[in-house]
């Protein structure tokens, strides 16, 4: 009727066709919208039983137990309710005779189509999209209509920013309730405005948000604990289309020091500009993104469908113009792994972006840049020199891997060793930083951060190994590779693979710089007191690095030992 | 105007005169309401930011870290919201021109008036009681009326049944949510319906409510995560005054089969005796208790109030009808100490049933009784024999203490002794069972459950001393005694004086039953497998138990080495 003349072509569209109340968290993963500032899971407007909203800013962390910080859960923008004539529409009750949420791709809209019958006979249309603004990352966007299709009455539409929301999963039964009310205000004619803060870290997100009809209306503020709530009120009429706007404008103090201040005049510019412009603005960049990163599949749409979709969610989490964050395990789209950053980003993430967004390659390894020191700090910790990425990245840079993982509730725990152990992470930083140079020629990268980022890795490995009399090799021992199954292993072909290409490729930089930039590598070597000796140490460990290889099986071992495991029939 | 002629006279009153949100909690434990089944602390009804609202049914814990066990937050009841001419009343905004909240404490009721003027100048005001009832404990009741002052306009009034709601202060900064909802109904003439599960423990508690109003009115519902609110809209106009009632009725499946049912036929029943009868039986109810507890106190009316607030809330807390559950620490008040029961409740509470309400004092010693079995269970897991009630007590009667207390964030805690330690708790049960029955002289309640307990904790003693071949005397090393800041401590006199005076007491009353009730006797003996032997070991330990008493100076030591301990200047 409206919505679906919006939707772009099949193999661009993810549908979920039924309304299953038990999928509702599966769904709202899935249905993410995002801009790399900011997430959005994709829950109902109208709320429900079964599902979890989530918010994320990108860098609002909040220490928590077990896991040091996570993500922290900020208010929730997305709540749209109706009271029709009476009755609240609430899809878990009633029936529901028509049911579609879209995901177009293309545009970087979810929809949702709903024809609902309550238990007086009333029935409804409700149909709708909304939108994370890629351009304007400060600005999300709803917009539909509403159709009373059998009845006149009073339609209440209402329209929440709910700040009474909690992150989940660090203990099971637990919510974690990371932001605490500061302040809100009824702006009248300028919407509503809510501002809460992170309660250790102490970082102030704002939102303001104004709810516009197509016809007059009575308005009013309902207030709830950490909730502001602005109610339209109007005679509907039978078979009339009625059009609601719902603008959203979010800041955080790690963007700007007056919030309030950015948040609403953020929100009194975008609603001037009204919605018509804030899509046509949003769907045209997405279709610049696409076209830098589109591949398409002919001949079978499943697959075609697929990788957009594996597109379309690393286009949304990564952020060009911050470098002080970088994409989580589980990106803007929930809690799993407390948001915090693994080697997946730079081994399976960045080389997309390498080729379609370099921009937000180099901001993904600023990010470890400026952590650089926080870097050298865990490798101190452990013992070793240079810099020792962590295995769970979060805001400060230093190590958060738990370090146990217990029901308190039963008592039992699960040491994790992860965190002290998983150490090929180092070398995949550095291997991101050559992949990244490699593929855009970026000297200027190079020079002022990657070379510091190659040399500082290498010393670690260079601190890391041991020389091993019988082998007559340098060892690496006591790791986990990526198979974590298997923990405390010697010479995990992955790792020492790892180190020794680390190594060997910060002394082929040191002889790129030497001979092309005389005036950065003296800088350099000064900044980092790198001498001689220690560089010829390094070649003395990268030519002697031991590689557990069979010659007579052509095969390289997984680790010491590893070919004498038993065999398991799993099958 | 309209709450104020129901007040009582000023001895009976205490009264928060300013709104001031910073001691919302305070208040709130103050104003508490409860019948010994259920509390419900003393929050707003319009709610606010900084209350803690809570509602505890007596005996429904469900497990929570560190300590085991927690009275469970169950949905809130008393929300009543106002909406009037498009503008939330909300206290913390606007201009309160008037304030006063009263808890009668002779009727047991809690009052609230104020006046608010919005930021349109609307002047509204607001004026109710509540009760939680006394006579029928399944029934709450709101009643009050509200005057817009000085403008007409549509007024909205809003009645929830919330269970969006936690327990707090197990881990700092953690929320606890015990409750998943199960079901929730729009009854329509009969009201909304709203049934939770406590997660571990699986008890449901089924909560229904109906908003009356003294004017026809349009009637719509709404819905949010676990919770149902009832709305009812009418043209108000200026200077009337418009009468709501909000009836409240509650089951849970501790007490009954089919909860619902329960909950929603109590709905109807109180619905039509209607709020007058439901007053004034409750108001009758409190005028019995008085008449048995009062203590006058002529010329002092400040500890004439004060010490009815205490008798108000002992007897506010005790539930003669229900001997499975005891009153907490914190009674049914706030969730400080988890709900735990500890020896205050025998030592410092029953001697007040014992001499107002012997009901009420059998029950709660009935409570004890029926967690014999636990107390026993306790004996062994510490490798003792006999009975020994845990320190901190629950539902199973199983030990209940935390064995440390931490900040998970900053990894710091302290190590608890007294669940390990503090052993007189034993002999204050079986005290309170002797007080009980000489004030009483209740022979069928000695016979059939008093003696086993005497009998079962002063097996405990015997087998907790030991003999000190130094002293010749039975020695009680590592405890804690009253004084808990002094751990690990040997022979604290309040320990071995009332372990003494345990195992006296059932020889006393062995020989009572030998002589009087052979039967009875008979059947203990048999039941607890009790031989002349270990009476005759008994006398032994209670002529020789050792008591820290010197001659000369007259002075029992608290504890062996107390009188060295280092004097400290505090002043």
């Amino acid at each position: 009727m409206y919505i679906d003349t919006l939707l772009s072509e099949a193999d661009w569209l993810i549908t979920e066709e039924d309304y299953h109340p038990e999928k509702s968290q599966f769904y709202e993963t899935l249905f993410t919208l995002a801009n790399g500032y900011v997430g959005a899971r994709g829950s109902l407007e109208q709320g429900s039983q079964t599902g979890s909203p989530g918010t994320y800013f990108a860098g609002v962390y909040d220490p928590t137990p077990v896991f040091f910080t996570e993500l922290a859960n900020a208010p929730n923008w997305l709540n749209v309710k109706i009271v029709a004539n009476n009755e609240s529409i609430e899809l878990e009750k009633g029936r529901i005779l028509e049911y579609k949420r879209t995901l177009d791709m293309k545009k970087g809209l979810l929809t949702q189509i709903f024809r609902w019958e309550g238990a007086k006979g009333q029935i409804t249309r409700f149909e709708d999209y909304r939108l994370v603004h890629l351009n304007y990352k400060h600005v999300a966007l709803l917009k539909g209509v509403i159709v009373p299709e059998n009845y006149d009455g009073p339609f209440v539409v209402k329209s929440g920013l709910n700040g009474y929301v909690f992150n989940t999963g660090v203990i099971e039964q637990l919510l974690i309730k990371h932001f605490k009310l500061t302040e809100y205000e009824d702006r009248e004619a300028e919407g509503v405005y809510l501002e809460m803060k992170s309660r250790l870290s102490g970082i102030s997100v704002g939102e303001a948000s104004k709810l516009k009809l197509s016809v007059p209306s009575e308005r009013s503020v309902e207030i709830d604990v950490d909730k502001i709530t602005e109610v339209l009120t109007f005679e509907a009429k039978k078979g009339q289309a009625y059009e609601f706007e719902k603008y959203v404008t979010f800041y955080t103090s790690r963007d700007v020091e007056d919030v309030k201040f950015h948040t609403l005049k953020e929100l009194n510019t975008r609603v001037d500009q009204g919605s018509e412009v804030l899509l046509r603005e949003h769907v045209s960049a997405w279709e610049q993104k696409w076209l830098d990163a589109d591949v398409k599949i002919h001949g079978d749409e499943v697959a075609q469908r697929s990788l957009r979709f594996n597109i379309f969610h690393l286009i949304q989490s990564a952020n060009e113009d911050d470098d002080r964050v970088s994409i989580p395990a589980k990106a803007l789209h929930g809690e799993g792994y407390r948001g915090h950053i693994f080697w997946d980003t730079e081994i399976f993430m960045l080389p997309f972006f390498i080729y379609t967004n370099p921009r937000a390659a180099r901001s993904l390894l600023m990010y470890r840049y400026h952590n650089l020191d926080a870097a050298r700090e865990n490798a101190r910790i452990q013992g070793y020199k240079g810099a020792q990425f962590p295995w769970e990245s979060a805001d400060t840079g230093l190590e958060t891997t738990p370090k146990e993982l217990g029901n308190p509730l039963t008592g039992e725990t699960v040491r994790i060793w992860t965190g002290e152990e998983e150490h090929h992470i180092v070398a995949d930083v550095a291997y991101a930083v050559d992949h990244y140079y490699v593929a855009t020629g970026d000297e200027q990268f190079l020079l002022k951060y990657g070379a510091e980022i190659l040399l500082e890795t290498a010393r670690f490995w260079a601190s890391r190994v041991q020389y091993d009399d019988r082998k007559k090799a340098y060892v690496i021992k006591k790791v986990i590779g990526p198979d974590e199954f298997h923990e405390h292993v010697d010479n995990n072909i992955y790792t020492n693979y790892m180190a020794k290409w680390n190594i060997s490729k910060a002394l082929e930089y040191i002889d790129r710089l030497k001979q092309k930039h005389t005036d950065s590598w003296d800088k350099l070597k000064k900044k980092i007191v790198l001498s001689s000796r220690e560089i010829r140490e390094w070649k003395t460990i990268a030519n002697n690095l031991y590689l557990p290889y069979d010659e007579k099986t052509k095969l390289y071992e997984e680790f010491e030992g590893y070919f004498k495991l038993k065999e398991i029939d799993i099958s």
